[in-house]
């Protein structure tokens, strides 16, 4: 498949972007609204899976361009941009599966609190921005960025997906069984999104209130 | 510590007696709103405990006698019965430390959802219904009953804990520790208990979507 990383140029694309590149056989486009700033970043990453060894392709695309040439889209922005991303690339995703894995959240003095939207979830508000009948899966939300952009760290997490149908689903599955050290694990439709969502500020109270923790994942047994 | 568990004839107080009695030296009081019940479901238990090689006491009592015993009362009750509950032991509380599992959920044809009450987290309806100044502390919210009552199965599983203090959270993480395959993390004050409370109902959406897992824990990592 072809993945567009809408926004790529930040933690998260990042760290998808070397998996990606260095796991599988998936063409990989990093996307930002300054189709130069997207370039920089894909020869970073080029310079990154050299320096590990990993002799492979990252293209570089203003990110409307990249969702035309993508079988999955996945928007890599804050929740804050959003629904301007997608309303941006609307006229571009084609058949194009769109994936959110942004979580809202707010900080106050006893740590991260989820924070969704008044659709329910980032997820959901993903899949009101996007043209009807673009199918939709939510995933990825609960990455630590940080140890996902290590390719020397091995992983294994799981990663809870919700999807509006049946092709957004597998079409996600498929990337993420592809990438070492993840596991897929349905979690039902878009209406599930917001469970997984408020994992990720446990995570990081998690990581914040016990020594030695730090980056965290989750594995579901 | 003595351990009360509150309206513990049900099968995440079963659970927690079983483990308790058969891993820690902290004693065991089943309690129910009526007595005969609570001594019954105690003289269970204690006949699992023998059949499993384990020779220990569990006491039952009326839950108020059972809380005024109490270091540690443990609510066992679901969501829509605990601030009945906490009422009805108030004044026999004294210094304990009232800890709340209780997850509110719903469901439809999508699954299970998070339900939180109007106050942000059933652990801080529990804060809410208990007398002032009692120590309270939010644990055991994703424990399978099934699999924590089965006492041939392993866990190793983590158990994230929001406390209103040192009291509160110290006291549980003993407990914690205390149990075989069990391990406490600090997940900080009762404001983060939404996000663990809600991680309950994706364990159950996990489990019915992904062929051979049931009675789902976590562990994060």
């Amino acid at each position: 498949m072809h993945v567009a990383l809408l926004g790529g140029t930040g933690d998260i694309g990042e760290g998808l972007a070397l998996r990606l590149a260095r796991d599988t056989d998936h063409a990989v486009t990093v996307g930002s609204r300054d189709a130069e700033k997207a370039g920089d970043a894909a020869g970073e990453y080029e310079t990154i899976l050299a320096d590990h060894g990993v002799k492979a392709t990252v293209e570089g695309a203003e990110n409307a361009a990249a969702a035309a040439a993508a079988d999955v889209a996945v928007c890599c922005v804050p929740a804050y941009h959003l629904t301007d991303t997608i309303e941006a690339v609307a006229d571009d995703l084609g058949d194009a599966v769109l994936v959110s894995p942004a979580v809202g959240m707010k900080s106050d003095e006893s740590g991260m609190h989820y924070n969704p939207p008044g659709v329910g979830s980032v997820t959901e508000l993903a899949a009101a921005a996007a043209p009807d009948g673009t199918p939709v899966a939510g995933a990825f939300h609960n990455l630590a960025a940080g140890r996902l952009g290590t390719l020397s760290a091995d992983l294994d997490w799981d990663v809870p997906i919700v999807a509006s149908d049946d092709t957004a689903r597998e079409a996600v599955v498929t990337l993420v069984e592809d990438m070492s050290g993840l596991r897929p694990l349905v979690a039902g439709d878009l209406s599930n999104a917001a469970e997984i969502e408020g994992l990720t500020p446990l995570l990081i109270n998690l990581a914040r209130n016990n020594d030695g923790m730090h980056d965290l994942g989750v594995k579901f047994w």
